[in-house]
Order: C-alpha cells, then structure tokens, then sequence
C-alpha cells in the first residue's frame, strides 16, 4: 500500500554502464525493466515510448550523454569529446519535440561538460560528473514532485473526485509524479474518494500506466474512455481537474498530451477547476504563447491496425490549452495563476 | 463510387426464412454477411451488436418476430401464436434498452398480428404480413433516411468539413443513414470538402464502420481519437456536427452513443452548429427530458482487455445532449428547433 509501492521509472546503474527503465510498452501486462548501454538505444526507446512523460524524459537526456561519454566515445581528449556530446545530445533533443524537458536534460548534461573542459579535467571525470549529473536530476525530479505534491494538496477537499488524462504520475516522472503528485499527496491525507483515469487513446497512457500505478499504490481509480469524462462531469462526478504538461509558454498556455484541450473546455463549462503541474523545468520562458510550441505528429497505426484506401487519419500527439482555461500551474515552487508566470519565473 | 456502393445493411430472405445482416463486428477486416433464422440468434445478434443503430434495430426487431412466426413457434391458432410473439416481442425489446426503435420495431409487428388475429387469419397469412411489414419499414426506413438528407443537405454550405459521432450511416439504418444521410446529400450535392469521423471508443464504430462506409462511397474521410476533435475545432477545421439519436425526448433532449453530449458542449464553445438527424420514430413522446432514458451500461472488457484489481471501470454505452446544445433536429418530416418537437410530433 502507498506510493511506496511504484518502482522506480529510471535510473542508472553504478559507474554508468547502463541506465535501468521500467519498459512502459509493457504495462499494465507485464513490469519489466531494460537496460539500455548505447544512446541510439536511448533515442529508440524516447521514440517507442519506453520511457516517456516530460520530468523523465529529462532524467533520460542527461543519463543518454552519460552513457555515451562511458560506452561508446572513442574521443582521446576532453574536447573531442565535448564536440562528438554536442552532436549526440542534439539528436538526443531530437528524438521528441514538444516536451521541454528533455532538451533541457540534455542541456544540463552538455553544460557539465562545458564547464569540465574548460577547466582541463580528464574524460574519467567528465564520465563521473555527467553520471553524478543524471543522478542529481533524478533527485532533483522526486524533490519536484513532492514539492508540486504538497503545494498542489490543500487545493482538494475531502472526498476529492480528481479526473486525469494520460500519465503524469510515477511513471512520467524519476518518482512520485506532478498531477498524481498531488493526487498521491492529497490520497496521504485522506482526501481521495476516486481518481478517474482517461484510457488516453491512442497509446492508452491512462489505461496502461495511470490505472496501473494508482491500483499499486491503493489509491481508488476508475479508468473510462476519453469520450466519458464529460457525462460524469454533467453528473456532478468530477471535483476537479489535474494534468501534467509537456511545456508551458510564458503566458500561461501549455501543451500536454492529445485530449487535454477538450477536457479543459468541458470543466470550465462544467465550473471544475482545472489545474497543470509540472515542475518549473517544463516551463519554457522562450516561448510566449502555445502556437509557437512545436506539435508531434505520430505514425497513423497508432489510431487504428486497419488502414482503409482513401481515408486519412488525424494524429497529433499533444494539444495546446490556452491559458484562460487553467485555473492554478501548480509548480515546485508554489501554485500560480498563469498569468504570474512571468513574474516568477523570468 | 457513391453511397450505392455500399450494401444493405439488413434484409429478408424469401418467405421469411432467414434475416440476412451484415455482421458489423467484422468491419472493415472482413464484409461478410450471416443469415439469422431464430429469435434467440437474433437477440444474440443485437446483443453483440452485429446489427446496431437505432433504425436498424427497428427492422431488427420486426423481422425477428418473423423467423420466430416461420422457423419456430408450435402454434396451433392464430391466438396462440400472438401469445407467443407477445412474450418473444419482449425479450427482443429487453436486449437493448437505450434506443427506442427497438421496441418500436417489434410493436408494429404484434400490432400487425392482433389485428389478424381479431380477424381471425390463417398461421400462414400472419406469417406473410410479418415478412411484408418488416420489409415495409425496411422501405419505409430508407425513405425516411433520403428524406432527412435531402432536409439536413441545405444546412451545409460548398466545402463544408463535417464532423461526426459513432455510425449513423447507412450501417445504421436500412440504407443511407441518418446523420450520414446528410452527408451523402450534402456529398452528392458537391459540399462536403472532409468528414472527421470520431473513432468513438470503446467500440470503435466510427473507425470501423463510418470510416469504412464514407471511404466506399468515395467521401473524403479523416479518422481521428475522440480526444482529438476539440484540437480540431480550435483550429477552425470543423464547419458543422452532425450525429444521429437512439432517443428523442419531447423536450428535445436526446441520447445517442457515449461522447456525443461531449462534442456537443465542445461546438458549443467553438460555436459550431450541433445537429442530430434521425427519423420521426427515434422520438419518444412519452418522455418529458433526457434523465428518463435508460441508459444501457455495457461489458467493461469492452474498455480493456486487461482488467487490474482494485480498479473499477465506467463504460456507459450513451449519453444524453440536452435540447440547449442542439442547433437543429433533421427528422424525415423537416428540420426543427428541439423546443418544436411537442407541436410537430405530439
């Protein structure tokens, strides 16, 4: 019982030899891990959805240069390997567009080693420091989520019955989570009556992973189809509303998974307060609002194994939320209006 | 090339002996066809939805009340066998309870058998009306479908982009369909530039069948999540709903397939006009409003094939669209405003 109970998404093995992640294609079926010792392993597993969620895909970039630097780098100097890093984090950064995260792990890992060749220090160091670096990051992650997790809490009342679409829980996360953060957090208090998990067509995250970690932990959890969620809103059966998020622009908008726009509509039409939490990594202060967040479109089998001549098929992975539909980003630092966010975080 | 590309969705095999459907839990792998000659095989068959939409249940339940009359009942009189069609009338009834042409269907049959059997008819001539009135509302059906196109058609303007919810096509009805009905006028009438076809889970009716149907018509059909049509929407891609009813209320509430009142709050917001087209017997004057409706709940394996303990899971197979989202009620008699109905139908 408990969170407790979630192993861990990611982490990475001693001396950097490989990075250990719960296979999430795998879920809810069966819980295996991989280890993955090369970075073109890494970029197919972001790509496979392996490993996915934006804190963790962050956790994931840094640990990708890692195990380079370790495994594969045939560089004889600090500034080769620098140079051959810059190439193998950019398509690292490639790998998925619109989650923020991960080429800010990527960044952060390069930033290391920026500063190490700077200074003139050996290629065993640098291996050691981006380890210990992908390390902190996890740490960093967890510390996030129970922060989000404990400002995020008191914004539910008891006898909460909290809706969520896709998995920002344990499993998009190093531990813990940001939307089931606070959900985990607010269950610790006694305050969850039922989470109602969205199955999240296509990839099912919510089905798989969301209804998954929460049945684990012994948190209550009704999972429904994406089309549901607006006939238990009509019914008076949704407190509240909480998603995670895969960037968030400096005016307030955010991206998040594919549906996350129509279910923000429907609770402000409903008068459910709506929430985002993500740690303050997803927020991108470079971007001013959510047209310029770049959409990944993925392979159209993933909506159906059955092409039909002469028919097309829609498939953005993410959709925007404009600011005006969120009522609290609850971050790391504190819950703020979206419109605070500049002033926060510039 | 056209809507005659695509066959009959039910019909009577001579003399009654079989019921030739479609069965629609095959689309689009396979199109294949089963011949029904028992009333239980029939209420399998709506049961599993091989037959489904509400029109098309209409005929479903007349026509099963025939196989039982011929291939069946033991009676010796014209008496005994009413009192059989009247016990084996209910059951088929009772095999779906969300959409009101079931019932209807079955109801026009036994009227047909009571008023033989007060005349005091032969076995062999209520066998034959039977079959003849079943093949009436097959006619009957398609006529009303080509009338609520050619109603529903004007609505449309040249290069319209339509989307719609679950099948109410011509799998649906007889022939033609209701709400793709208009699509169809509209098609013929050079107007339709897309049509969004919601994949509505769990059943995937609007990826398997919808999307089959458009795309042998040679409708230009786009597939897409559920989730996805709010995005759709926000992007001013989306000129008009359209989706059918399995029930009409006198006030003009309608239920129809989970995750219709869902889009039509999301029209609503992006104020796109919402319209259902269905026939004159879809609407039920003896309810008042949409909370009277059953409201069929359905198998949770339909959700998931991976059930995970101590997690519930919600699949209601409908949901009620109050009168107030509805722009227009396209029937075979004309299209009118929800508030109409009580002066036009009572």
């Amino acid at each position: 019982m408990g969170v407790e109970r979630i192993p861990r998404t990611i982490s990475i093995a001693p001396h950097g030899k490989s990075v250990i992640m719960i296979d999430q294609t795998k879920l809810p079926h069966e819980l295996v891990e991989i280890a993955v010792i090369t970075y073109e392993d890494m970029i197919d597993a972001i790509k496979r959805l392996v490993v996915r969620g934006a804190p963790a895909l962050g956790v994931a970039g840094a640990a990708g240069l890692a195990i380079y630097a370790i495994n594969q780098s045939q560089a004889q100097d600090a500034t080769a390997l620098l140079e051959e890093l810059e190439k193998v984090g950019q398509e690292i950064s490639d790998a998925r567009p619109t989650a923020v995260n991960l080429s800010w792990g990527v960044a952060r890992g390069l930033a290391c080693v920026r500063k190490l060749e700077a200074m003139g220090s050996s290629l065993q160091e640098i291996q050691t420091v981006l380890v210990a670096e992908a390390n902190n990051i996890i740490k960093e992650d967890e510390a996030c989520c129970r922060a989000i997790g404990a400002y995020g809490e008191p914004l539910l009342a008891v006898g909460s019955r909290v809706l969520t679409h896709c998995n920002a829980g344990s499993l998009a996360t190093a531990f813990y989570g940001t939307a089931l953060g606070v959900i985990y957090a607010a269950f610790e208090a006694g305050k969850i009556e039922m989470v109602y998990a969205d199955e999240t067509r296509p990839l099912g995250q919510g089905s798989r992973l969301t209804r998954w970690e929460l049945a684990r932990a012994g948190v209550p959890v009704t999972l429904l189809c994406d089309n549901m969620a607006a006939s238990l809103m009509a019914q008076g059966k949704i407190d509240a509303v909480i998603v995670g998020a895969d960037r968030i622009c400096a005016n307030g908008d955010i991206a998040n998974k594919i549906g996350t726009y129509g279910v923000a509509v429907l609770a402000q039409y409903h008068n459910i307060p709506f929430y985002v939490a993500a740690p303050e990594t997803t927020i991108d202060m470079t971007l001013e609002e959510g047209s310029q967040i770049p959409i990944e479109f993925r392979d159209t089998l993933e909506v159906t194994d059955c092409p039909i001549e002469g028919a097309c098929v829609y498939n953005p992975a993410f959709d925007v939320t404009p600011a005006a539909l969120i009522d609290g980003i609850i971050t790391n630092k504190g819950v703020f209006k979206p419109s605070e966010l500049r002033e926060h975080f510039e």
